[in-house]
């Protein structure tokens, strides 16, 4: 982490959490090397905006989106489908276990005022689904075209473009 | 109920049910007439087949593939998002209340050896995405056009897909 | 089955299945003989007074009531935590999956009208708890002695206990 | 909160939030002053234990607990049955929402390594149930009076042994 991310991380949990922005990073677990980067972008530039960033908490596009916010100093959160709390990948400040299977899919998207898909399967597009139904803004990159998705090229559209329509 | 249905009716549970194929019938709360008749007719067949019918237990597509079954002689089931089993429409046999809202989605297909969509929203994304997922044949009739979808034009065409690849 | 659970079996589909009452059998997994026989002898009038045995599908209780059950000609359910309908014993007629593990317990007491505990450990606390937070009548024989259970001696006094109250 | 809970809080992200012990607080809705009173005095010792507080976010002694954590600088974690984050109660850092209703409850206890009952009513009940089938250690004051529970007199003592044989 650098100087910027330690200052940040200092300053994190001083601020009140409750209004802290969440956004979700949804994606492959075995995305290519172009997809792991602009993850790991996003996650970066979530941190740098204070957002909170909720992720599967496992690995591909989740591991990568959760490194790059935390070494930018961000807060990073893991929805889990096992029963243990440690099975998130290395990255995670926050692994929250549900024993649910991929039915935890919904509550990584409910947990988010928006959603960046990034990549993806048969599981993102659940999330995406879950996301749509909950009435959640879904940013997608290299990802599912389907309708009610807003595309994005670039981590860094991605970031402003869930953050905008969006207060909380 | 015709005399074929009865008679298929009165059979019915003599046989084991263990044994009987299901096929989730999935699809739109507010489809259009002609999505409506195909879901009928939807459950017709399957009923005539001898295939339990498992849907989401509400509106729409989902009752209207349950009268079909029903009207036939067949066995329907109905898995609820609330937790009050009588929440189910009138043509289902055995509703089945979850408690899980939304999270239900994933039961219905998991129920099933195949899926049926007609029409549909994001709800009905949402279950094909978990079809998917739990490595699910599913068969589409005016509906999302996602990759991993197999499309029938009719009724008859979706039934006889759904039945085809799978024995149980 | 015998005769008379043949003829049974044969009216049950018959009727309308909406109006036949449930019941939930829960109960420990290696239960002592003593326990078994109650549970076999509860499925047994369970089926016997035209109700519907809804259980957690696995072993022990579970098992030994839906045998009780189905050779008496009544229809059982057994809702599953694993994600595969045939994970069921083999005297289960409905296997349900739900991939929810032991977030199942809930769905086996809010099918049911009322519950009757035999045995168990801290799964069948757990469903005893669940039955009460959904104001489910709960019969208990040979198992925690927790406010709000009825205690009954015999599988017939819990049947007649279970079926009393409740028209459903 | 005062400097001593200032400066706790300051420090809490620098740390590696993995490492944090964490326990969960369980209770009743609508609990005694008595009761209240030891569950804020059992949030504020976690909190002054470094300990991360897990409750299921909502009022009685959740609330209470989850405010004598955060007036001590503490983190608090409420996992929520609803789908909305914000229903949490005002002294909770991070809500998260499940959509499960009362299947929520397994994830409160599973996501803590030991937990602490204080009053109760079912709902209670069923979560030390969901602990003592996922093998946490259940500390009880003034609680369900239940096999596999270790009794505590006071909220001093029942964060001791919540945290004695608990290195997570």
């Amino acid at each position: 982490m650098d100087k910027a991310g330690s200052k940040r991380r200092e300053g994190l949990i001083e601020k009140d959490l409750r209004k802290a922005r969440r956004v979700a990073v949804i994606g492959g677990h075995q995305p290519d090397q172009e997809s792991l980067d602009i993850a790991y972008e996003t996650g970066r530039r979530l941190a740098e905006s204070e957002a909170i960033l909720i992720c599967g908490g496992l690995t591909g596009v989740m591991e990568a989106a959760a490194r790059g916010a935390k070494e930018a100093g961000g807060l990073t959160i893991g929805i889990l489908p096992g029963t243990n709390p440690e099975e998130a990948n290395p990255f995670i400040d926050l692994g929250l276990a549900t024993g649910l299977g991929f039915n935890r899919n919904s509550m990584v998207v409910l947990n988010a005022g928006s959603v960046i898909a990034i990549d993806g399967e048969y599981g993102t597009l659940n999330e995406i689904a879950f996301a749509r139904i909950y009435n959640k803004k879904v940013i997608g990159i290299k990802t599912w075209n389907i309708e009610g998705i807003i595309t994005a090229s670039s981590a860094k559209e991605a970031v402003e473009l869930a953050l905008s329509a969006e207060t909380k």
